[in-house]
């Protein structure tokens, strides 16, 4: 099947006049997670990794993909004739390496310009330029679509409209805020390509996108317009008067591409180049003036209002009322009942879809028995699911969507007895996450400043994590938001590398020790920053733990933490029992008192 | 008498006809102290300061500076004419922009291209472009040379040769690896204009600039040659015999500007654009390829090799033996016998002179009293020394050249009875100081990592201070080398601020508090950086404190402190205790004994 479809590529190839055909793994957004419309990598090869990218050519055709897939690449890959390259592996070239090898002088590369991101682009034409290569980019033909007859529709979910009292700020004082923004950049025209952003700006949300409550959508800007491009039917009277009223006018989706092609010479255009798609980028004229950098909307959709970062206050007392009763749950009936990870993730949107407001997971859940809890990515599948016995460890790191805010929180817990290596491992996360929520700093101060709180603990003994140590979180929107993020890492290449923390920003505070084939551990609560005083030498800040769900006592060793860590440790328990108990039954609040005492 | 100079100044310009001339503070190397021949700013201005901008124009003269030197700027400048530019403060011009503003469209800007860093100028010429003015440099002539008759000649101090057993590395293998930097960069031509990467390079020292043993030269070579630009006189014929053994031929000090002239078009020029004057860049042909980026000497002279580290800590031994003999002489005598700011300077001067090798003062000493302390860059001049009385806080930064290496250590030291808030900020910066230099961290990690441990305390309590934490340093060279450094800001544009550690790295360790009027506290130590153990996670780091020093117990606040500060302290003077115990008298002995003890 595979292997005929791509010979029905490589004859629309031979038609186009095609060396080459890419196919990425975005949709025409860049978002994190794609609908079904946007699967043609997947339709194409057959693999069904959340990353990989896929070249066709006459002789050849290649899957890139990195070290989370290469087991499940394999398998999908084989007899379909497609090569599969393992990425960052010793003697593997890298895509852009292997077109430039095998390309001759002239060649035409084709791909769909709208999904593929423009700096990825540029990426390939740079390597293509520096070994004196001309490559023609061919970018609007979408060959697939003409392969692909049963393809899904686009989603064209109901937009639903949020209330100030969920988002804090009016649409017309954001639009008011961007276009402010605009004056100072001198942008006469702004368009907006991630969902994200659109849906905070016009205070919409929708389901077009899994885990994401946004609208497939493109928005422009000028100061005296804001035309949405998206399919009409997916708006209610009611939502289409509202966004009227505020000035929005309506064109159809694909409708942006015009748009830009309109945009005057002489004009200027801003945009985010490493949030826009190929096409986009390409359709504007020579005389325009491009104007790049972060989108306008970046930061104060970044920086929560007092009402959002009190709704989500509100919202992590729900969601910490249905976590904490599945760890009371798993911890009473683990060997007495039949449990398994699907089964545990089941028990999760149980236990929260019982909580007001609830609108589903904020990201694909991730329980890992045992060793699956070393796989930082893993998420349970029924091929790999596994049953969960009263011993070991059990890594579970999922997140919900509420009206008023998105939670995202992992705890690793212990199902019976425990090794004194995994008390160790437990505890230095532990540790680590304990002294980064407790950082005191002044206004300047980005992320790369902190994650040596972090990990100190684990580096001390020579230990690591391959992950960031924290990312953003929307509001009710995203789970992962840029630009604020938690990495030693200082990319002198990326803008939001140099964010500095605010008052209002949210972010995970997740450390963790993973141990191949035996173990995993997580610890990972959302902090939101916060004013502390305001001295002659300037403003200071601090975190407020949103998360409020107790850390596994029995994993503790409570000997190898510091007087101040018993200390956080114990102030935050206390105020978890707090928060929490008045929501739970009896026997789950006695439970409780127990799992948050003082050590 | 400066009116005068300005008059001649303006006669010259006239000639020229320019319209406006700037004297800026450097030498044609960009050092951060500067001989007498280049003093053209102080010549012109009477200002003496270390940092400021003097521009003069047919109808005003004008200098900036910083608040470091407003005062003294104030007082100098009186009766001259001068206007006084005090930098940052409101409602002042920055130099760039008044000039803009002064200078019509077509106008000429003149200045001595020799003494003014590339990227400054290219900084003027931004601003001018963005405001749309059409402004020409005219940078080849040095009119103050005209009219100032008792210059200072150029220095001319004798070269001498640095034994393998002080760098570690022959000249020919330091050559070798850069000839290999430039290939890998496709460097035809290297052009090196800073003298302690000269001075490193060729393994010569000299005394052209107080505090730096440096020569005042410049360097260019190929994979063929290496030509030093040099006063020949300062060669004698065994350093010449020693260098010409190596390949490197002979040329006049000025001639650089001619062979960057001859530089074949088509060739590429490989320089340090930020560390490379303005005449030397514009001297190159249009056609010549030009490469920037760090000195291909900056990475290879800040990581020491162990011969120099194991010098280091020689030297160390040495000057730790001086500073405490300070310490103790200065506690005994205080209120006994007199004592002022400028004669416990030279009592330092006298006590290194003592050590072997010691070669001369690494910077100029600041001794501050009571007050004084907190002026950062305080350094007693007759005007402002004062008397010591048995009583309050000496704050103590000097450092010493030694053939072997250079030290830098700050001491703040209680002369007698001290308040509980000087106590208490002079724990906070201990603290900072002990928990920076006990950090472990992974490879990769730069100094906006770490430098959240020294500042911590402070910053607990809404203190701070307003400099680095820590800065490189030479191996009898610069005592201020680049490009390691410590400090929270992470600057977009500064190449430096992602300088990762490496072993073999020195870099000072210096927290501080400052109250104005009152007192000033800093505690500094020279840090190495080393490898610890190598894991599956990769490889970890490590420092090792240099400095042996004691650290006044007298003015620490042990129940302030956490258990394992109390350890780091404890642990650091029992190996000043060990290390230089031998090297003191019975009496002196003694009193390190108890000024070591465990607390």
């Amino acid at each position: 099947m595979i292997k005929e479809r791509l010979e029905k590529l490589r004859a629309l190839m031979e038609r186009e006049g095609l060396d080459a055909y890419l196919i990425l793994t975005e949709d025409f957004h860049g978002s994190e997670y794609v609908g079904g419309y946007f699967k043609c990598r997947k339709y194409m090869s057959g693999f069904t990794g959340s990353a990989g990218s896929l070249l066709v050519m006459k002789d050849m055709a290649g899957l890139w993909t990195d070290g989370r897939y290469f087991l499940q690449a394999e398998q999908e890959l084989a007899g379909t004739g497609i090569t599969l390259f393992k990425i960052q592996q010793e003697g593997v070239p890298k895509l852009s390496e292997f077109l430039v090898d095998k390309l001759a002088d002239g060649g035409k590369l084709g791909f769909d310009g709208r999904a593929v991101n423009y700096k990825t682009a540029q990426l390939f034409q740079k390597v293509f330029e520096k070994k004196g290569k001309k490559i023609t980019f061919v970018s609007d033909k979408d060959l697939v679509g003409e392969i692909w007859d049963d393809r899904p529709a686009l989603s064209a979910e109901p937009v639903m409209l949020l209330d100030l009292s969920c988002t804090g700020k009016s649409r017309a004082d954001k639009l008011a805020e961007i276009r402010k923004a605009m004056e100072e950049k001198k942008a006469d025209y702004f368009v907006l390509s991630s969902l994200d952003d659109i849906a905070w700006l016009l205070n919409i949300r929708g389901r077009d996108v899994a885990c994401s409550p946004v609208v497939l959508s493109y928005l422009a800007m000028t100061q005296e317009s804001v035309t949405l491009f998206i399919n009409e039917k997916t708006l209610s009277d009611e939502v289409r008067a509202a966004l009227a009223a505020d000035g929005v006018a309506f064109a159809p989706y694909n409708a942006v591409y015009d748009y830009v092609k309109e945009v005057p010479e002489g004009k200027s255009l801003y945009v985010d180049e490493r949030k826009t798609n190929y096409a986009v980028m390409m359709n504007r004229r020579e005389g325009v003036k491009l104007l790049t950098g972060n989108n306008l909307t970046l930061l104060p959709k970044c920086i929560k209002n007092e009402t959002e970062v009190e709704n989500e206050r509100k919202v992590h007392i729900r969601d910490g009322v249905a976590v904490t009763k599945l760890i009371y749950w798993l911890k009473k009936n683990v060997g007495k009942i039949e449990m398994s990870e699907l089964s545990v993730a089941d028990k999760f949107e149980e236990l929260r879809g019982e909580q007001e407001h609830y609108m589903g997971p904020s990201f694909e859940p991730i329980v890992g028995y045992e060793e699956h809890g070393a796989i930082v990515h893993y998420s349970a599948t029924k091929e790999t699911n596994v049953p969960i016995a009263p011993k070991g460890l059990l890594l579970m790191d999922t997140g919900g969507q509420y009206l008023e805010g998105t939670t995202d929180i992992t705890r690793t817990v212990a199902l019976g007895e425990v090794t004194q290596e995994e008390k160790e491992a437990f505890t230095l996360v532990l540790r680590g996450n304990l002294n980064l929520a407790a950082a005191k700093f002044k206004a300047g101060v980005c992320g790369a400043n902190l994650d040596y709180l972090a990990r100190f603990p684990m580096w001390e003994q020579g230990l690591d994590y391959s992950h960031g140590t924290g990312h953003g979180v929307g509001c009710f929107l995203n789970v992962h938001e840029g630009p604020i993020n938690i990495h030693y890492r200082v990319r002198e290449k990326e803008r939001t590398t140099y964010t500095e923390f605010a008052e209002g920003m949210v972010v995970s505070d997740e450390p963790g020790l993973y141990f191949a084939g035996k173990f995993g551990i997580r610890t990972e609560n959302l902090i939101v920053c916060k004013k502390a005083q305001k001295t002659e030498y300037g403003q200071f800040l601090e975190f407020e733990t949103l998360t409020m769900v107790p850390i596994d006592l029995d994993v503790v060793l409570v000997e190898k933490m510091s007087t101040r860590e018993r200390e956080l440790l114990n102030a935050y328990h206390k105020k978890v029992y707090e928060t929490i108990a008045p929501h739970l039954d009896e026997e789950e609040a006695a439970w409780l008192k127990e799992a948050t005492r003082a050590v």
